[in-house]
């Protein structure tokens, strides 16, 4: 048994934040049975014990992906997705488009940037989902178009895009461009059908939908991107999704990875494969409804076009004649419930309120009802 | 109470892995207080509690590193490290060293390869450490030359190169160098003052010699990189240190962190100050010390040169006449002993005793007893 210095455990160490209910898009809560698993005793990444979690976690990642393609766990958050798609499928100059709904599209278009392609930024405002039929109008003027990237559900505006029309609508326009989708917060909570919908890249993260804490970002490729990976110039090391599908070929990753994220990722997915596909989506349907209806009835303005809402996350204005961050602050203080201020020039406006992965009507009716108490302050 | 679908709860979920004498040269052990910290309630990373834990990490992993620079802690494990340490100062094409010592020098050199770096490689023969003469001789005569990259303690051969006497030939011979040392597996463990030896960028991993698991790459990078990094053209975003340093300069992260590993590093990193930086390092040589010394009365050959053997890790032959690969799959099995192989020609060859970390004599003892009981099988 190890004993290090007696002073090392005789000392005051930092403390356990206390639980709330959690009502941020991201991190969202985690269940006690995930919690636990991030407490196992390390193993070995590369050993047959680690093979069989990396096997069961990629079959069950391919199950709420609806891809047959194999899907890779990489070290990172969502933003790192946006570079994942954009380092191992193109070449320095490509041209692309991006389509942003809000703040997380600017970014994937920052990022693109930031690489040195050639992006053409198609704006929607903010609130409003992406029509389908102006972006095929848009994207078929671009020469040479070789990737058209778009957020599915933009967090920052509470804007669910319709991801089967958008990508149909982009497949008929420019047939030989890749379709990228930033699903970071709607996958495994919303159907995203990826190989009927024809998607080439897609991506989400742990601490979205997946009941798991932030530090991992799963990512698929179509066989049609992964042939132009082969092709494409810009420089990629630890992101190399072919380097990863090769050793993930021999049953281990490609470098140390965070084995007890992938722990906790393995409990995670075993309880939504239990609960049900279609249950998942149907609880984040009804949790969307649930959150629309009741800051309603309250009186509270939705940001969001209601025709696009989002079943993970709702966006509302802050209640007339109250500062919204005194508010949030309160409710943090006093009520113990925690809900994200806006991003961007939504900053002070709005809050958000996060319903997915690890959440039932009864979370977000105590949160509400402490809503609803505060109001009448 | 959040209750999901009860067929949720009901579900046979994947298993803790049994606790072992777990000696990797990473991941490494966790102590409990540091694994209870994987299973606390997630906060928001961009809140005030947030703030407070990330100045305390990073005044803590600036007093380890010896540095007055501040360190950033990326998502990833070592290799991305290089990624980093690469990505952020060079332009494409720049020339620049390599000084290989083993796998991971190797892999270092690769690393500047795929980014579109000139790369001269040089190169000792495994098991022995980088001679500072040879390798000031060899870089003066390249033109051009931008940087310089070495491993300090290489973890496939368990050789620690003098990181002092290398740093120092280097600067002399080739002043205008950035000077990047991999330090991934002996930061922590081992002394490297980052300031006093002109280091310009130096970086390691969460689960070496930290005690946390693995997640969390930290880096640090001298005034003159940050000033070489505006001008440095190759394309970065998730790992551009500019935008992390302008961000903790809010007291925020630039992206998502991975919220759970951050806990756990503050508390390993509390427990290490506790314990004191001298004591670390003094636990760390009197543990290389007794590997070396117990392993050679077993009659074991050690693969290093001696004069420069690792304080954190050391590669021992297999014992003569039996096959090294068995020899392990026993003692994990019958032992719960859980050494590493050899890495590249070294698979099958020695295997590699960890002792960085969360480790004491007793668990070295515990260990080397079992190899004592199945030699004499």
């Amino acid at each position: 048994m190890t004993t290090l210095d007696p002073k090392t455990n005789a000392v005051s160490l930092p403390q356990a934040p206390q639980a709330t209910n959690f009502r941020l898009p991201g991190p969202t809560p985690v269940p006690p049975q995930v919690a636990a698993a991030g407490a196992w005793p390390m193993m070995n990444h590369r050993s047959p014990e680690f093979t069989q979690i990396l096997r069961r976690v990629t079959g069950n990642l391919q199950h709420f992906f609806q891809t047959e393609q194999p899907v890779l766990c990489f070290p990172g958050s969502g933003s790192a997705g946006w570079e994942v798609s954009i380092a191992n499928f193109f070449s320095p100059a490509d041209t692309v488009a991006v389509i942003s709904i809000g703040n997380f599209g600017d970014r994937y278009a920052l990022a693109a940037q930031s690489f040195g392609l050639n992006v053409t930024k198609i704006d929607f405002p903010w609130g409003q989902a992406a029509d389908p039929a102006v972006v095929a109008e848009k994207i078929s003027q671009i020469a040479n178009l070789r990737g058209v990237f778009f957020t599915h559900n933009e967090t920052s505006t509470s804007v669910a895009n319709d991801v089967a029309a958008l990508s149909k609508a982009i497949a008929a326009a420019v047939p030989d461009a890749l379709i990228s989708v930033d699903a970071v917060s709607s996958l495994g909570c919303v159907s995203v059908p990826m190989d009927e919908l024809g998607i080439d890249m897609l991506f989400t993260g742990s601490q979205k939908g997946w009941m798991t804490p932030p530090g991992l970002m799963m990512f698929a490729a179509s066989k049609r991107a992964l042939e132009a990976s082969k092709s494409a110039k810009l420089p990629r090391f630890y992101w190399d999704v072919n380097r990863a599908l090769d050793a993930m070929s021999h049953g281990y990753p490609p470098y140390t990875i965070p084995v007890s994220l992938w722990y906790q990722l393995d409990v995670a997915l075993t309880m939504m494969r239990a609960e049900g596909r279609e249950h998942v989506f149907a609880r984040h349907a009804e949790m969307g409804a649930y959150v629309r209806r009741r800051a309603q009835e309250l009186g509270l303005k939705l940001f969001a076009d209601q025709r696009f809402a989002s079943n993970t996350v709702t966006a509302i204005y802050g209640p007339e004649g109250k500062d919204v961050k005194t508010f949030l602050k309160t409710l943090k203080e006093q009520d113990n419930v925690v809900f994200a201020g806006g991003q961007a020039k939504l900053d002070g406006v709005i809050f958000r309120a996060g319903h997915m992965g690890y959440a039932t009507i009864d979370d977000l009716a105590e949160a509400f009802n402490a809503v609803e108490r505060r109001m009448g302050e």
